[in-house]
């Protein structure tokens, strides 16, 4: 008989994995470097990713900074284009990244296919070796995450967000050193060690309906993918944007008893998130912090702490597992298992 | 002393003048071909574009219209690479058209001005004449749609959606005709002549904190630029997803209280959006069919009818129109000046 297992252990122990899996996938670099200098075109024209779910947040994440390392465009894929309207895009030139946890998304592994014949080189990141993505693709970069069982994706989403750094590294001058590995899977363990603010926080929303989360720049995708964790996980419905688009319209959404998820490093864009703060704060939102300075909100609340000193770059590595334990812990407070919540499953077959 | 206005006389006003705006538009074929003619770069490498708010979503549409035509990648420009990490990105041969109501965003404007730095051709659709944004740019397309004073943008989407199917056929094969556009304009007075529909789901929508919009392919613009319109006029919160992005995950918010409005025409994402309607209707969703013929959907409500015959590439144009009286009707029951909803001005200084 199995032994009884308490909710959500599947995901938290996933969760303690991805100090590992990305110091992992840091050691490997020289094999990451490999793969990306023998497929990748001279010169590169441009960026297409493909994905879906959490992996399209990786890719948001590698929106931003492949364009920053290369100086060419990036764009994600309108997959059905390719899928549904039968459109050929001419790719030649172009590297073309593929991002699926399973590997098995026929729409991803159809769209990569195709974005091959149209003369993109392509190159997938999978945690399931010999899957059918891998065999379309023309290189691979394993993520090494070992097998994720709860619905939720986390180590796989930083095993993602890692690589994409990684191959950044291959194609340009990234904005951190070799050195900010060990710091960056030091910092994520800290945050895994002090599980109680996101605790606390849980208590505090787990009777609301609505969210608010945002970001800018790198942290971006962090924002969108904590509002892909919280939905799943909890059933509560997260809008995730940037200060400027919610500027432009849906910050009319923002009342009283709503709250607003901010994440936060020091750099270019902690202006525009101390603005956007302040405005949300002034129609009595309350905005907490995913920072290493609450200081850099105008409220100055603690919010979720993390480390600091990690590079803006790598932050949504540490930044997210506030948002995953967030995401664990009001799913419980609302008696949801988050390994397997809302009749989910692991596998999504979308064409 | 002015006289007194019933709430939402501009929006709906502005409404009112749709239809005139898109078929002006129409007539200007010409002039809007000389002066896309002058200046996309020959070859074209690709397109990017460059908006924020309403004006985002009608580059969506454009993100998929103009690839589809041009067989050439199109991506959205990630301004914040620009204007606050400072970045360059190689746009040798490429189109960058900037999209901004009053041309005065000031994001906007700088990153259209340094995409043309960048190498890029650019093009500005705005529609008040001598603007910041026009100075900027090798060319403009004039939307012509008038001053709009209401602070959801109505005539100026569609306006824009007008403007990038003009473009797209100067670049391409458009999956329409010339004579498609009289109907078109005529579908869209069809349903402003008949807001009933739109009054009576309002009603029952009143009271909703949270709501879902569901579209593919072309209409995918629609569904987003509805969550909008009713987001910035009625608060609620509305998520947006085409219907492979919410089975990743976030239909784990789908609950028996929740209501969606599913965008659909006949064509090829016809059956996607049977096919999430089903899904989402086994959880006990209600979707609301905007679509000429609600037994595209599972459910077969009557939901927000749009008239047969409107090509799937131009729908947009008619099925938002559904949305802005949607957007109009629930303000008015929740007794917001749809003209001036929760403090929002017209032109956004996101920078």
């Amino acid at each position: 008989m199995p032994t009884e297992q308490p909710a959500g252990h599947l995901m938290r122990r996933e969760m303690a994995e991805q100090p590992h899996v990305v110091r992992e996938l840091a050691a490997r670099s020289g094999e990451i470097r490999t793969v990306v200098r023998r497929i990748v075109p001279e010169p590169l024209a441009g960026v297409v990713l493909v994905a879906r779910g959490s992996s399209d947040f990786a890719a948001v994440y590698a929106r931003y900074l492949l364009e920053y390392v290369t100086g060419r465009p990036v764009a994600l894929a309108a997959p059905s284009l390719f899928t549904r309207y039968g459109r050929r895009t001419e790719f030649d030139g172009w590297l073309a990244v593929g991002v699926s946890q399973s590997g098995q998304t026929p729409e991803i592994v159809d769209t990569i296919s195709r974005l091959g014949d149209c003369g993109a080189s392509t190159l997938v990141l999978t945690n399931v070796p010999d899957s059918p993505l891998q065999d379309t693709a023309d290189g691979t970069v394993a993520l090494g995450a070992g097998s994720e069982e709860a619905v939720p994706a986390t180590k796989t989403f930083t095993a993602q967000v890692a690589a994409f750094a990684q191959i950044a590294a291959v194609l340009g001058s990234v904005p951190w050193g070799d050195g900010d590995w060990s710091r960056t899977a030091a910092a994520m363990e800290d945050v895994l060690d002090d599980p109680a603010p996101a605790a606390a926080l849980a208590t505090e929303l787990a009777g609301e309906q609505r969210l608010l989360s945002i970001g800018r720049g790198f942290l971006y995708a962090a924002a969108m993918e904590a509002g892909l964790k919280l939905v799943e996980t909890t059933g509560i419905q997260v809008a995730a944007y940037s200060p400027a688009d919610l500027q432009h319209g849906p910050i009319a959404m923002a009342a009283p008893e709503l709250h607003a998820l901010a994440f936060v490093s020091p750099g270019p864009v902690a202006d525009d998130m101390h603005d956007v703060a302040a405005q949300l704060s002034r129609r009595g939102v309350r905005c907490h912090a995913v920072a290493p300075d609450a200081a850099l909100l105008p409220s100055g609340e603690a919010g979720l702490p993390v480390p600091h000193g990690t590079p803006e770059g790598l932050s949504p590595l540490v930044h997210i597992v506030r948002a995953q334990q967030l995401a664990l812990e009001v799913a419980l407070v609302r008696g949801i298992d988050p390994d397997q919540p809302g009749g989910l499953s692991k596998v999504t077959a979308t064409t």
